[in-house]
């Protein structure tokens, strides 16, 4: 119990820094973004006079509570529905693995009644059918499986390679989730990569801000399988994730172990 | 391995329900929202001869660009900053906790790279804060302490008096963290009870649509301390989460125990 005030203090600390750094980078981009928005809509007021300020204001307002509602304002009613079912499938995929990146969201009572109930189940299902396949991912790893029935401190230069092998496995592993799909992703949606690989972070954190959500864009024609490949995409970086973070503790032990052996 | 195929079974079967079940739920709403937007589009056309559907087009698409940027398209520039230190704190807790509600999120390169180590380091950080928090709250669970240590079978209607007492308090705690503080923020923001519960469920899992959010409708004038109250209720409510979890299987261990010998 003694040790939960350094805690706290730690972790007060770490929001305090991340408040002061987040509004040091942000409020000036705001407030250009802004002053940008305000000069567009007296240009609007300008070149349209039988516009008034307070019209103006309330088609803002239209437009504003159509997108809470989950209608996309731009373009016409042709648009495809945002609840089709490949995208509707998508969103029962972001309740149950908690990312919920809130493009689409429930706006009825049922649908939110509903949504609680489904979470409640799909969440733990989630998590037990993520661990199943970190667990899948492991057992191919059989260096590692080996390696744990070595009796100590026998044979160091192999077990040197081992760890190397595990390490190059890893890291490709890596490779595979973080770097080539954000990549395409990039390509697809017209982002920089380093918008993608925000976009993978920010999705395979579970933190899913939703600023950027792959295969959302209206003005675009996605592939019919871009979607599903995007969410086994999501289900393998989410499993590959779990497994490393419980590989991570025996990791540092061996590599810790090898240090001391070699001295 | 062998289970694997029948978990992703289930597992897919599962989200084609969803699937299924939202969108019949969510489809002919959203159908409504849009015919209603189209007709105030149209009306507002009428109304004001100088605009042409191109004129419309323009000004919807330079509003759901300011949106995007993060400003909110409402009102005048005499607005408070998104990115005022009370919301950027706030911003800081949704990235670590990941929630992620993406009402705000950082739009600067500059932003998003910093947001990328940010949560690297605060959610190992959070977990551990949370975990400490939890094991706190049932340290004080002094009934159930006592009982860990006590012998086998003796003692039953005591054990019966004290599994009583636990789930009162279990009760107790989920109603203050569950059902009033949402009766709170419906009251305040002007939600249904309903929508304060699914607001608080949705915080509370971590998804975080961010459909719902307190404290940010621009028109309302919230007291000082209304958002960090918000802060201390989402902390406790995760960490008496992590708690009821944690506790989860050993009351069903117990509650089963008293079944068999109650026989
Ligand atoms: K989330
Ligand atoms: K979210």
């Amino acid at each position: 119990g003694g040790r939960v005030l350094p805690l706290l203090l730690a972790y007060v600390c770490y929001l305090l820094l991340g408040a002061t750094v987040f509004q040091l980078l942000e409020r000036q981009a705001e407030a250009q973004s802004r002053d940008k928005f305000q000069i567009e809509k007296l240009r609007f007021l300008e070149n349209y006079t039988c516009l008034d300020q307070w019209a103006l204001e309330q088609f803002v307002q239209v437009i504003m509570e159509a997108w809470v509602k989950g209608v996309n304002p731009k373009g016409n009613s042709t648009n495809p529905s945002n609840w089709d079912f490949g995208s509707s499938f998508f969103f029962a995929g972001t309740v149950v693995t908690t990312i919920g990146y809130g493009n689409l969201a429930p706006s009825t009572e049922a649908g939110q009644i509903f949504c609680v109930f489904y979470a409640l189940v799909g969440i733990p299902l989630n998590v037990v059918f993520l661990n199943h396949l970190g667990t899948g991912l492991r057992a191919h790893l059989a260096t590692l499986e080996r390696w744990e029935d070595q009796p100590r401190r026998s044979q160091l230069p192999s077990q040197i390679l081992q760890l190397l092998g595990l390490a190059l496995f890893l890291t490709l592993g890596t490779l595979v989730i973080l770097i080539f799909p954000p990549m395409a992703f990039s390509h697809v949606e017209g982002w920089s990569f380093g918008e993608g690989f925000y976009f993978a972070f920010i999705t395979l954190s579970t933190i899913g801000f939703g600023d950027y959500v792959v295969g959302t864009d209206p003005s675009k024609h996605y592939i019919a399988v871009y979607r599903s490949l995007a969410a086994i995409w999501i289900l393998l970086g989410l499993s590959w994730l779990a497994l490393i973070l419980s590989l991570g503790p025996l990791l540092l032990h061996r590599c810790s172990q090898l240090w001391l052996f070699s001295r």
